[in-house]
Protein backbone atom coordinates (compact mmCIF):
# COMPACT_ATOMS: atom_id res chain seq x y z
CA UNK A 1 0.00 0.00 0.00
CA UNK A 2 1.40 3.37 -0.85
CA UNK A 3 1.08 6.26 1.41
CA UNK A 4 1.34 9.88 0.74
CA UNK A 5 4.22 10.26 2.07
CA UNK A 6 5.63 7.68 -0.86
CA UNK A 7 4.92 9.56 -3.36
CA UNK A 8 4.93 13.17 -3.00
CA UNK A 9 2.47 15.99 -3.78
CA UNK A 10 2.88 16.47 -7.39
CA UNK A 11 2.37 12.91 -9.22
CA UNK A 12 -0.14 12.85 -6.18
CA UNK A 13 -2.13 15.63 -7.76
CA UNK A 14 -1.78 14.23 -11.12
CA UNK A 15 -3.51 10.87 -10.30
CA UNK A 16 -6.29 12.22 -8.65
CA UNK A 17 -7.54 14.66 -11.44
CA UNK A 18 -7.75 12.13 -13.62
CA UNK A 19 -10.49 10.68 -11.39
CA UNK A 20 -13.20 13.61 -11.52
CA UNK A 21 -14.59 15.84 -14.08
CA UNK A 22 -12.62 18.99 -14.50
CA UNK A 23 -14.57 20.80 -16.89
CA UNK A 24 -13.85 23.08 -20.03
CA UNK A 25 -12.01 25.42 -17.35
CA UNK A 26 -9.10 27.39 -19.92
CA UNK A 27 -6.46 26.09 -17.61
CA UNK A 28 -7.45 23.55 -14.91
CA UNK A 29 -5.22 21.85 -12.43
CA UNK A 30 -1.90 22.41 -12.09
CA UNK A 31 -1.42 26.48 -12.31
CA UNK A 32 -1.70 29.06 -9.90
CA UNK A 33 -5.35 29.21 -9.75
CA UNK A 34 -8.19 27.84 -12.25
CA UNK A 35 -9.50 29.97 -15.55
CA UNK A 36 -13.00 29.75 -16.45
CA UNK A 37 -14.05 31.47 -19.29
CA UNK A 38 -17.81 32.64 -18.63
CA UNK A 39 -17.73 34.31 -22.21
CA UNK A 40 -17.41 38.24 -20.82
CA UNK A 41 -14.64 40.30 -20.75
CA UNK A 42 -13.03 39.28 -17.95
CA UNK A 43 -12.03 35.53 -16.93
CA UNK A 44 -12.67 34.13 -14.06
CA UNK A 45 -10.71 32.56 -11.10
CA UNK A 46 -10.30 30.05 -8.78
CA UNK A 47 -8.60 29.16 -6.13
CA UNK A 48 -8.49 27.02 -2.84
CA UNK A 49 -5.70 27.29 -0.21
CA UNK A 50 -4.57 25.42 2.84
CA UNK A 51 -2.99 26.52 6.14
CA UNK A 52 -2.24 24.03 8.74
CA UNK A 53 -1.42 24.74 12.49
CA UNK A 54 2.44 23.57 13.01
CA UNK A 55 3.37 23.46 9.15
CA UNK A 56 2.19 26.75 7.62
CA UNK A 57 2.30 28.38 11.37
CA UNK A 58 2.95 27.76 15.16
CA UNK A 59 0.62 27.00 17.83
CA UNK A 60 1.90 30.88 19.26
CA UNK A 61 1.52 32.52 16.37
CA UNK A 62 0.27 36.27 16.05
CA UNK A 63 -3.55 35.69 15.06
CA UNK A 64 -3.58 38.86 13.24
CA UNK A 65 -0.36 37.92 11.62
CA UNK A 66 -1.92 34.49 10.63
CA UNK A 67 -5.30 35.75 9.00
CA UNK A 68 -3.25 38.22 7.22
CA UNK A 69 -1.10 35.36 5.32
CA UNK A 70 -4.01 32.90 5.40
CA UNK A 71 -5.76 35.88 2.32
CA UNK A 72 -2.27 37.22 1.15
CA UNK A 73 -1.03 33.15 0.07
CA UNK A 74 -4.16 33.48 -2.25
CA UNK A 75 -3.85 37.35 -3.21
CA UNK A 76 -0.28 35.86 -4.22
CA UNK A 77 -1.89 33.35 -6.66
CA UNK A 78 -3.91 35.29 -8.42
CA UNK A 79 -1.21 38.35 -9.07
CA UNK A 80 0.87 35.45 -10.48
CA UNK A 81 -1.99 35.02 -13.40
CA UNK A 82 -2.28 38.92 -13.46
CA UNK A 83 -5.59 38.77 -12.21
CA UNK A 84 -6.86 39.92 -8.66
CA UNK A 85 -8.87 37.89 -5.94
CA UNK A 86 -12.41 39.41 -5.28
CA UNK A 87 -14.72 37.07 -2.87
CA UNK A 88 -13.37 34.90 -0.13
CA UNK A 89 -14.50 32.10 1.57
CA UNK A 90 -13.21 30.62 4.59
CA UNK A 91 -13.25 27.40 6.32
CA UNK A 92 -11.92 26.95 10.04
CA UNK A 93 -11.29 24.07 11.72
CA UNK A 94 -10.25 24.69 15.63
CA UNK A 95 -10.77 22.66 19.11
CA UNK A 96 -13.27 23.72 21.65
CA UNK A 97 -10.97 24.72 23.67
CA UNK A 98 -9.48 27.64 21.11
CA UNK A 99 -9.25 30.81 22.67
CA UNK A 100 -12.54 33.41 21.24
CA UNK A 101 -9.86 35.91 21.01
CA UNK A 102 -7.48 34.61 18.98
CA UNK A 103 -10.01 33.09 15.78
CA UNK A 104 -11.10 37.77 16.28
CA UNK A 105 -7.71 37.99 16.15
CA UNK A 106 -7.52 35.88 13.52
CA UNK A 107 -10.58 37.55 11.29
CA UNK A 108 -9.08 41.20 12.19
CA UNK A 109 -6.27 40.04 10.17
CA UNK A 110 -8.31 38.82 7.25
CA UNK A 111 -9.77 41.95 7.50
CA UNK A 112 -6.69 44.25 7.05
CA UNK A 113 -5.41 41.82 4.05
CA UNK A 114 -8.86 42.63 2.85
CA UNK A 115 -9.36 46.17 3.17
CA UNK A 116 -5.69 46.23 1.57
CA UNK A 117 -6.42 44.56 -1.32
CA UNK A 118 -10.11 45.79 -2.16
CA UNK A 119 -11.51 42.11 -1.34
CA UNK A 120 -14.66 41.17 0.24
CA UNK A 121 -15.64 38.07 2.69
CA UNK A 122 -18.65 36.09 1.17
CA UNK A 123 -18.96 32.96 3.43
CA UNK A 124 -17.10 31.44 6.33
CA UNK A 125 -17.71 28.24 7.98
CA UNK A 126 -16.62 27.36 11.36
CA UNK A 127 -15.58 23.34 12.80
CA UNK A 128 -14.64 21.86 15.29
CA UNK A 129 -11.40 19.09 15.45
CA UNK A 130 -11.25 16.74 18.19
CA UNK A 131 -8.46 18.34 21.05
CA UNK A 132 -5.11 17.48 20.04
CA UNK A 133 -5.80 18.29 16.56
CA UNK A 134 -4.07 20.71 14.45
CA UNK A 135 -5.93 23.46 13.79
CA UNK A 136 -6.70 23.70 9.99
CA UNK A 137 -7.44 27.18 7.59
CA UNK A 138 -8.70 26.52 4.00
CA UNK A 139 -9.47 29.64 1.93
CA UNK A 140 -10.78 29.83 -1.40
CA UNK A 141 -11.35 32.78 -3.82
CA UNK A 142 -12.85 33.84 -7.02
CA UNK A 143 -11.30 36.44 -8.68
CA UNK A 144 -11.01 37.51 -12.30
CA UNK A 145 -8.44 38.94 -15.05
CA UNK A 146 -8.70 40.59 -18.57
CA UNK A 147 -9.33 38.14 -21.24
CA UNK A 148 -5.86 39.43 -22.85
CA UNK A 149 -3.62 39.96 -20.29
CA UNK A 150 -3.77 36.55 -18.86
CA UNK A 151 -0.39 35.05 -17.71
CA UNK A 152 -0.10 30.84 -17.57
CA UNK A 153 2.63 28.94 -16.17
CA UNK A 154 2.35 27.22 -19.54
CA UNK A 155 3.29 29.93 -21.65
CA UNK A 156 6.97 30.23 -21.76
CA UNK A 157 9.31 29.02 -24.97
CA UNK A 158 12.70 27.67 -25.44
CA UNK A 159 15.19 30.52 -25.64
CA UNK A 160 13.19 32.95 -22.70
CA UNK A 161 14.78 34.38 -20.00
CA UNK A 162 14.31 33.47 -16.86
CA UNK A 163 13.32 36.53 -13.80
CA UNK A 164 12.50 36.72 -9.96
CA UNK A 165 11.34 39.46 -8.21
CA UNK A 166 12.76 40.28 -5.36
CA UNK A 167 15.21 38.49 -2.90
CA UNK A 168 14.93 34.34 -2.01
CA UNK A 169 15.24 32.63 1.14
CA UNK A 170 14.81 32.91 5.07
CA UNK A 171 11.19 33.72 4.42
CA UNK A 172 10.56 31.76 8.35
CA UNK A 173 13.02 34.73 9.84
CA UNK A 174 9.58 36.38 9.60
CA UNK A 175 8.37 37.02 6.05
CA UNK A 176 5.94 34.64 5.39
CA UNK A 177 3.78 36.01 7.92
CA UNK A 178 3.85 39.33 6.68
CA UNK A 179 4.32 39.56 3.29
CA UNK A 180 2.47 41.84 0.17
CA UNK A 181 1.65 39.78 -2.69
CA UNK A 182 2.90 41.40 -6.08
CA UNK A 183 -0.13 42.25 -7.29
CA UNK A 184 0.57 45.69 -9.12
CA UNK A 185 4.27 44.39 -9.85
CA UNK A 186 2.42 41.06 -11.68
CA UNK A 187 -0.05 43.05 -13.55
CA UNK A 188 2.91 45.42 -14.97
CA UNK A 189 5.10 42.71 -15.81
CA UNK A 190 2.19 41.47 -18.01
CA UNK A 191 1.55 44.33 -19.74
CA UNK A 192 5.18 46.12 -19.67
CA UNK A 193 7.27 42.65 -19.84
CA UNK A 194 5.56 40.66 -21.93
CA UNK A 195 5.90 38.20 -19.47
CA UNK A 196 5.10 34.53 -21.26
CA UNK A 197 4.71 32.51 -18.08
CA UNK A 198 4.55 33.31 -14.52
CA UNK A 199 3.83 31.99 -11.01
CA UNK A 200 4.43 32.94 -7.11
CA UNK A 201 7.19 31.02 -5.46
CA UNK A 202 5.63 29.36 -2.73
CA UNK A 203 7.77 26.37 -2.18
CA UNK A 204 11.11 27.32 -3.19
CA UNK A 205 12.75 27.87 -6.35
CA UNK A 206 14.51 24.48 -6.55
CA UNK A 207 10.12 23.29 -6.68
CA UNK A 208 8.48 25.78 -8.57
CA UNK A 209 11.33 26.51 -11.15
CA UNK A 210 11.18 23.12 -12.61
CA UNK A 211 7.27 23.07 -12.37
CA UNK A 212 6.86 25.96 -14.42
CA UNK A 213 9.67 24.79 -16.87
CA UNK A 214 7.33 21.61 -17.22
CA UNK A 215 3.77 23.25 -17.84
CA UNK A 216 5.25 25.16 -20.35
CA UNK A 217 7.23 22.08 -22.30
CA UNK A 218 10.81 23.17 -21.85
CA UNK A 219 13.78 22.57 -19.35
CA UNK A 220 16.18 25.18 -18.04
CA UNK A 221 19.47 26.44 -17.39
CA UNK A 222 19.35 28.55 -13.72
CA UNK A 223 23.01 31.11 -13.43
CA UNK A 224 23.22 29.95 -9.91
CA UNK A 225 25.39 32.92 -9.37
CA UNK A 226 22.58 35.18 -10.20
CA UNK A 227 19.89 34.35 -7.96
CA UNK A 228 19.33 37.30 -5.63
CA UNK A 229 19.59 35.98 -1.83
CA UNK A 230 18.06 37.47 1.11
CA UNK A 231 20.75 39.00 3.20
CA UNK A 232 22.34 36.14 5.11
CA UNK A 233 20.88 33.37 3.46
CA UNK A 234 22.83 30.64 1.42
CA UNK A 235 22.12 29.51 -2.05
CA UNK A 236 20.68 26.53 -0.63
CA UNK A 237 18.49 28.37 1.89
CA UNK A 238 17.74 30.96 -1.40
CA UNK A 239 16.40 27.68 -3.65
CA UNK A 240 15.08 25.70 -0.69
CA UNK A 241 13.55 27.83 2.23
CA UNK A 242 10.03 28.49 0.22
CA UNK A 243 6.94 31.12 1.11
CA UNK A 244 9.01 33.72 -0.88
CA UNK A 245 6.09 34.93 -2.32
CA UNK A 246 7.79 36.83 -5.10
CA UNK A 247 7.28 36.31 -8.68
CA UNK A 248 9.37 33.77 -10.85
CA UNK A 249 8.80 34.65 -14.40
CA UNK A 250 9.34 34.32 -18.27
CA UNK A 251 9.69 36.52 -20.89
CA UNK A 252 11.22 36.95 -24.57
CA UNK A 253 15.16 37.49 -24.45
CA UNK A 254 15.04 40.90 -26.10
CA UNK A 255 12.37 41.76 -23.04
CA UNK A 256 13.61 45.18 -21.40
CA UNK A 257 11.99 46.28 -17.98
CA UNK A 258 12.13 49.75 -18.90
CA UNK A 259 10.16 51.71 -16.31
CA UNK A 260 10.37 48.87 -13.68
CA UNK A 261 13.11 50.48 -11.24
CA UNK A 262 10.75 54.29 -11.98
CA UNK A 263 7.72 52.06 -10.83
CA UNK A 264 9.32 49.87 -8.11
CA UNK A 265 12.46 51.60 -6.70
CA UNK A 266 12.29 49.00 -3.83
CA UNK A 267 11.65 45.53 -5.60
CA UNK A 268 14.67 44.10 -7.68
CA UNK A 269 13.74 42.07 -10.99
CA UNK A 270 16.65 39.75 -11.94
CA UNK A 271 17.30 37.86 -15.01
CA UNK A 272 18.09 34.30 -13.30
CA UNK A 273 18.50 32.17 -16.32
CA UNK A 274 16.67 30.85 -19.62
CA UNK A 275 13.99 28.33 -20.94
CA UNK A 276 15.98 25.73 -23.43
CA UNK A 277 14.24 22.91 -25.25
CA UNK A 278 12.50 20.33 -23.34
CA UNK A 279 15.44 17.15 -22.22
CA UNK A 280 18.21 20.18 -22.58
CA UNK A 281 19.47 22.12 -19.56
CA UNK A 282 19.16 20.64 -15.91
CA UNK A 283 17.37 19.32 -13.17
CA UNK A 284 17.20 20.80 -9.53
CA UNK A 285 16.10 19.10 -6.34
CA UNK A 286 14.42 20.12 -3.33
CA UNK A 287 12.09 22.85 -1.84
CA UNK A 288 8.91 21.93 -0.19
CA UNK A 289 7.00 18.98 -0.71
CA UNK A 290 3.64 18.91 1.26
CA UNK A 291 4.12 15.29 1.54
CA UNK A 292 7.90 14.47 0.77
CA UNK B 1 -10.21 33.91 28.45
CA UNK B 2 -13.81 32.50 26.70
CA UNK B 3 -13.30 29.65 24.37
CA UNK B 4 -15.33 27.85 21.58
CA UNK B 5 -16.54 25.80 23.44
CA UNK B 6 -17.89 28.44 25.77
CA UNK B 7 -20.07 30.65 23.27
CA UNK B 8 -21.25 28.21 20.62
CA UNK B 9 -21.38 28.73 16.94
CA UNK B 10 -24.17 30.93 16.20
CA UNK B 11 -22.66 33.61 18.63
CA UNK B 12 -19.00 33.04 17.57
CA UNK B 13 -20.44 33.99 13.60
CA UNK B 14 -22.00 37.11 15.04
CA UNK B 15 -19.06 38.10 16.26
CA UNK B 16 -16.45 37.45 13.36
CA UNK B 17 -18.75 38.58 10.67
CA UNK B 18 -18.46 41.86 12.80
CA UNK B 19 -15.01 42.30 11.95
CA UNK B 20 -14.33 41.88 7.90
CA UNK B 21 -15.57 43.75 4.54
CA UNK B 22 -18.64 41.75 3.57
CA UNK B 23 -19.46 43.73 0.66
CA UNK B 24 -22.52 44.50 -1.11
CA UNK B 25 -23.63 40.54 -1.09
CA UNK B 26 -27.34 40.65 -1.39
CA UNK B 27 -27.30 37.91 1.36
CA UNK B 28 -23.88 37.69 3.21
CA UNK B 29 -23.51 35.24 6.20
CA UNK B 30 -26.36 33.60 7.91
CA UNK B 31 -27.86 31.79 5.06
CA UNK B 32 -26.81 28.53 3.00
CA UNK B 33 -25.19 30.17 0.38
CA UNK B 34 -24.03 34.05 -0.34
CA UNK B 35 -25.77 35.54 -2.70
CA UNK B 36 -23.50 38.27 -5.08
CA UNK B 37 -25.27 40.29 -7.53
CA UNK B 38 -23.23 40.82 -10.73
CA UNK B 39 -26.08 42.29 -12.38
CA UNK B 40 -27.13 39.52 -14.76
CA UNK B 41 -29.68 37.62 -15.22
CA UNK B 42 -28.62 34.89 -12.19
CA UNK B 43 -27.41 35.93 -9.18
CA UNK B 44 -23.75 34.05 -8.38
CA UNK B 45 -24.22 32.03 -5.19
CA UNK B 46 -21.04 31.18 -3.16
CA UNK B 47 -20.63 28.55 -0.13
CA UNK B 48 -17.71 26.98 1.69
CA UNK B 49 -18.20 23.81 4.23
CA UNK B 50 -15.58 21.73 6.15
CA UNK B 51 -15.71 18.56 6.92
CA UNK B 52 -13.68 16.93 9.73
CA UNK B 53 -12.29 13.16 10.43
CA UNK B 54 -14.17 11.54 13.84
CA UNK B 55 -16.65 14.66 13.18
CA UNK B 56 -18.39 13.80 10.24
CA UNK B 57 -16.76 11.41 9.08
CA UNK B 58 -15.15 7.89 11.00
CA UNK B 59 -11.44 6.57 10.18
CA UNK B 60 -12.52 3.61 8.76
CA UNK B 61 -15.49 5.26 6.44
CA UNK B 62 -15.97 4.10 3.12
CA UNK B 63 -13.32 6.61 1.17
CA UNK B 64 -16.42 6.98 -1.96
CA UNK B 65 -19.05 7.56 0.26
CA UNK B 66 -17.27 10.35 2.55
CA UNK B 67 -16.21 11.91 -1.04
CA UNK B 68 -20.15 11.91 -2.46
CA UNK B 69 -20.91 13.37 1.44
CA UNK B 70 -18.35 16.17 0.72
CA UNK B 71 -19.44 17.21 -2.38
CA UNK B 72 -23.45 16.50 -0.88
CA UNK B 73 -23.45 18.61 1.80
CA UNK B 74 -22.37 21.90 -0.44
CA UNK B 75 -25.41 20.64 -3.11
CA UNK B 76 -27.76 20.60 -0.48
CA UNK B 77 -27.44 24.37 0.29
CA UNK B 78 -27.50 25.50 -3.20
CA UNK B 79 -30.67 23.26 -3.22
CA UNK B 80 -31.86 24.87 -0.36
CA UNK B 81 -31.47 28.57 -1.82
CA UNK B 82 -33.23 27.43 -5.10
CA UNK B 83 -29.96 27.37 -7.24
CA UNK B 84 -27.35 24.78 -8.48
CA UNK B 85 -23.88 24.43 -7.71
CA UNK B 86 -21.41 24.83 -11.04
CA UNK B 87 -17.73 24.98 -9.56
CA UNK B 88 -15.71 23.12 -7.12
CA UNK B 89 -12.91 23.51 -5.17
CA UNK B 90 -11.94 21.18 -2.53
CA UNK B 91 -8.93 21.35 0.16
CA UNK B 92 -7.79 17.87 1.68
CA UNK B 93 -5.22 18.33 4.74
CA UNK B 94 -4.31 14.88 5.43
CA UNK B 95 -1.67 13.23 7.08
CA UNK B 96 1.31 11.39 5.69
CA UNK B 97 0.56 7.78 6.43
CA UNK B 98 -2.74 7.84 4.79
CA UNK B 99 -2.85 5.28 1.96
CA UNK B 100 -3.05 6.81 -1.46
CA UNK B 101 -6.06 4.37 -2.45
CA UNK B 102 -8.27 6.34 -0.01
CA UNK B 103 -7.81 9.75 -1.12
CA UNK B 104 -8.17 8.15 -4.72
CA UNK B 105 -11.80 7.01 -3.46
CA UNK B 106 -12.32 9.85 -1.93
CA UNK B 107 -12.12 11.41 -5.57
CA UNK B 108 -13.49 8.80 -6.92
CA UNK B 109 -16.70 9.62 -4.79
CA UNK B 110 -16.33 13.07 -5.32
CA UNK B 111 -16.15 12.21 -9.48
CA UNK B 112 -19.62 10.30 -9.15
CA UNK B 113 -21.52 13.07 -7.28
CA UNK B 114 -20.25 15.61 -9.85
CA UNK B 115 -21.75 13.24 -12.66
CA UNK B 116 -24.70 12.91 -11.53
CA UNK B 117 -25.29 16.75 -10.45
CA UNK B 118 -23.90 17.82 -13.34
CA UNK B 119 -20.94 20.19 -11.74
CA UNK B 120 -17.21 20.01 -12.12
CA UNK B 121 -14.23 20.33 -10.06
CA UNK B 122 -12.28 23.30 -10.87
CA UNK B 123 -9.27 23.01 -8.40
CA UNK B 124 -7.50 21.50 -5.45
CA UNK B 125 -4.92 21.32 -2.71
CA UNK B 126 -3.50 18.84 -1.06
CA UNK B 127 -1.98 19.35 2.75
CA UNK B 128 -0.10 17.75 5.31
CA UNK B 129 -1.17 17.53 8.99
CA UNK B 130 0.70 16.71 12.03
CA UNK B 131 0.35 12.82 12.37
CA UNK B 132 -2.13 12.23 15.09
CA UNK B 133 -4.10 14.96 13.31
CA UNK B 134 -7.34 14.43 12.10
CA UNK B 135 -7.52 14.69 8.21
CA UNK B 136 -9.95 18.05 7.14
CA UNK B 137 -11.74 18.15 3.83
CA UNK B 138 -12.71 21.48 2.93
CA UNK B 139 -15.19 22.41 -0.13
CA UNK B 140 -15.84 25.52 -1.49
CA UNK B 141 -18.20 26.32 -4.38
CA UNK B 142 -19.76 28.54 -6.66
CA UNK B 143 -23.23 28.39 -8.44
CA UNK B 144 -26.25 30.13 -9.10
CA UNK B 145 -30.10 30.97 -9.01
CA UNK B 146 -32.44 32.56 -11.73
CA UNK B 147 -32.78 36.54 -10.37
CA UNK B 148 -37.01 35.57 -9.68
CA UNK B 149 -36.38 32.34 -7.57
CA UNK B 150 -33.95 33.03 -5.20
CA UNK B 151 -34.90 31.64 -1.83
CA UNK B 152 -33.69 33.03 1.37
CA UNK B 153 -33.91 32.01 5.35
CA UNK B 154 -35.19 35.18 6.18
CA UNK B 155 -38.05 35.21 3.54
CA UNK B 156 -40.50 34.58 5.70
CA UNK B 157 -43.82 35.76 7.32
CA UNK B 158 -45.93 35.41 10.31
CA UNK B 159 -48.72 33.34 9.05
CA UNK B 160 -46.79 31.29 6.95
CA UNK B 161 -46.91 26.91 7.06
CA UNK B 162 -43.61 25.11 8.01
CA UNK B 163 -42.96 22.22 5.83
CA UNK B 164 -40.75 19.71 5.86
CA UNK B 165 -39.68 16.95 2.81
CA UNK B 166 -39.25 13.83 3.87
CA UNK B 167 -37.80 11.96 7.21
CA UNK B 168 -36.04 12.94 10.19
CA UNK B 169 -33.41 11.27 12.96
CA UNK B 170 -31.47 8.53 12.31
CA UNK B 171 -28.93 9.75 9.70
CA UNK B 172 -26.09 8.47 11.80
CA UNK B 173 -27.66 4.55 10.72
CA UNK B 174 -26.35 5.56 7.09
CA UNK B 175 -28.35 8.46 5.28
CA UNK B 176 -25.36 10.65 6.45
CA UNK B 177 -23.16 9.13 3.92
CA UNK B 178 -25.76 8.38 1.06
CA UNK B 179 -28.17 11.37 0.62
CA UNK B 180 -29.59 12.97 -2.52
CA UNK B 181 -29.70 16.40 -1.95
CA UNK B 182 -32.96 17.74 -2.68
CA UNK B 183 -32.34 19.64 -5.88
CA UNK B 184 -35.13 19.25 -8.08
CA UNK B 185 -37.67 18.81 -5.17
CA UNK B 186 -36.04 22.55 -4.02
CA UNK B 187 -36.53 24.59 -7.55
CA UNK B 188 -40.25 22.59 -7.85
CA UNK B 189 -41.29 24.13 -4.17
CA UNK B 190 -39.71 27.73 -5.15
CA UNK B 191 -41.56 27.55 -8.64
CA UNK B 192 -44.69 25.86 -7.70
CA UNK B 193 -45.71 26.09 -4.16
CA UNK B 194 -44.62 29.97 -3.50
CA UNK B 195 -42.10 28.59 -0.79
CA UNK B 196 -41.23 32.37 1.33
CA UNK B 197 -38.21 31.27 2.62
CA UNK B 198 -36.26 27.67 2.94
CA UNK B 199 -32.79 25.88 4.70
CA UNK B 200 -31.55 22.37 4.81
CA UNK B 201 -32.01 20.38 7.38
CA UNK B 202 -28.15 19.91 8.47
CA UNK B 203 -27.75 20.78 12.51
CA UNK B 204 -31.18 19.24 13.18
CA UNK B 205 -34.67 20.46 13.42
CA UNK B 206 -34.26 22.22 16.61
CA UNK B 207 -31.45 23.72 15.89
CA UNK B 208 -32.68 25.15 12.26
CA UNK B 209 -35.84 25.62 12.92
CA UNK B 210 -35.25 28.70 15.81
CA UNK B 211 -32.33 29.67 12.80
CA UNK B 212 -35.16 29.84 9.61
CA UNK B 213 -37.44 31.85 12.06
CA UNK B 214 -35.02 33.92 13.75
CA UNK B 215 -33.54 34.84 9.62
CA UNK B 216 -37.50 36.24 9.22
CA UNK B 217 -37.87 37.96 11.96
CA UNK B 218 -40.27 35.45 13.04
CA UNK B 219 -41.11 33.18 16.32
CA UNK B 220 -42.94 29.35 15.45
CA UNK B 221 -45.03 27.03 16.29
CA UNK B 222 -43.96 23.37 15.98
CA UNK B 223 -46.64 20.52 15.48
CA UNK B 224 -44.91 18.20 17.83
CA UNK B 225 -47.07 15.03 16.18
CA UNK B 226 -46.63 16.26 13.01
CA UNK B 227 -43.05 16.06 12.62
CA UNK B 228 -42.42 13.06 9.90
CA UNK B 229 -40.19 10.40 12.17
CA UNK B 230 -37.37 7.99 10.48
CA UNK B 231 -38.08 4.57 11.18
CA UNK B 232 -37.69 3.77 14.62
CA UNK B 233 -36.77 7.10 15.66
CA UNK B 234 -38.07 9.03 18.54
CA UNK B 235 -39.29 12.70 18.89
CA UNK B 236 -36.02 13.43 20.11
CA UNK B 237 -33.79 11.92 17.37
CA UNK B 238 -36.08 13.53 14.88
CA UNK B 239 -35.09 17.35 16.67
CA UNK B 240 -31.58 16.67 17.41
CA UNK B 241 -29.78 14.00 15.37
CA UNK B 242 -28.79 16.61 12.45
CA UNK B 243 -27.56 15.43 8.83
CA UNK B 244 -30.77 14.86 7.73
CA UNK B 245 -30.28 17.08 4.39
CA UNK B 246 -34.17 17.26 4.13
CA UNK B 247 -35.34 21.02 2.85
CA UNK B 248 -37.24 22.72 5.87
CA UNK B 249 -39.28 25.54 4.35
CA UNK B 250 -41.90 28.30 5.05
CA UNK B 251 -44.63 29.04 2.68
CA UNK B 252 -48.27 31.05 2.75
CA UNK B 253 -50.53 29.45 4.48
CA UNK B 254 -52.89 28.72 1.77
CA UNK B 255 -49.97 27.31 -0.76
CA UNK B 256 -51.30 23.94 -1.94
CA UNK B 257 -48.39 21.70 -2.97
CA UNK B 258 -50.57 20.48 -6.09
CA UNK B 259 -48.24 17.95 -8.21
CA UNK B 260 -46.25 17.04 -5.71
CA UNK B 261 -47.01 13.86 -4.86
CA UNK B 262 -47.22 13.26 -9.00
CA UNK B 263 -43.90 14.65 -8.96
CA UNK B 264 -42.29 13.20 -6.06
CA UNK B 265 -44.12 10.25 -5.33
CA UNK B 266 -41.68 8.48 -2.83
CA UNK B 267 -40.88 11.72 -0.89
CA UNK B 268 -43.36 13.14 2.12
CA UNK B 269 -44.02 16.76 2.26
CA UNK B 270 -45.23 17.68 5.69
CA UNK B 271 -46.51 20.36 7.27
CA UNK B 272 -45.12 20.65 10.86
CA UNK B 273 -46.29 23.92 12.06
CA UNK B 274 -46.43 28.13 11.14
CA UNK B 275 -44.27 31.04 11.86
CA UNK B 276 -45.80 33.24 14.54
CA UNK B 277 -45.19 37.23 15.24
CA UNK B 278 -41.89 37.67 16.82
CA UNK B 279 -41.43 37.00 20.94
CA UNK B 280 -44.57 34.85 20.67
CA UNK B 281 -44.07 30.74 19.90
CA UNK B 282 -42.21 29.03 21.43
CA UNK B 283 -38.43 27.61 21.83
CA UNK B 284 -36.08 24.49 20.75
CA UNK B 285 -32.98 23.48 22.40
CA UNK B 286 -30.98 20.86 20.74
CA UNK B 287 -29.52 19.94 18.08
CA UNK B 288 -25.98 19.88 16.82
CA UNK B 289 -23.33 22.81 17.58
CA UNK B 290 -19.67 22.30 16.50
CA UNK B 291 -18.84 23.72 19.36
CA UNK B 292 -21.54 23.11 22.25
Amino acid sequence: MSRLSDIGEDALVERLVRLVPTGEAAEGPGDDCAVVDNGGERLALLKTDGMVEGVHFLKGADARAVGWKALARVISDFAAMGGVAERFLVTVALPGTMEVSWIEGFYEGMGECLERYGAKLAGGETCRVPEGSAAVISIAATGSVERGKVVLRSGGKSGDGLWVTGRLGGSLQGKHLAFSPRVEEARWLAEHFRASAMMDLSDGLAKDLPRLAKASGCGFRLERAAVPLTEGCTLGQGLCDGEDFELLLAAPADAVAEGWAERFPELGLTRIGELVADGEGETLAGGWDHFG
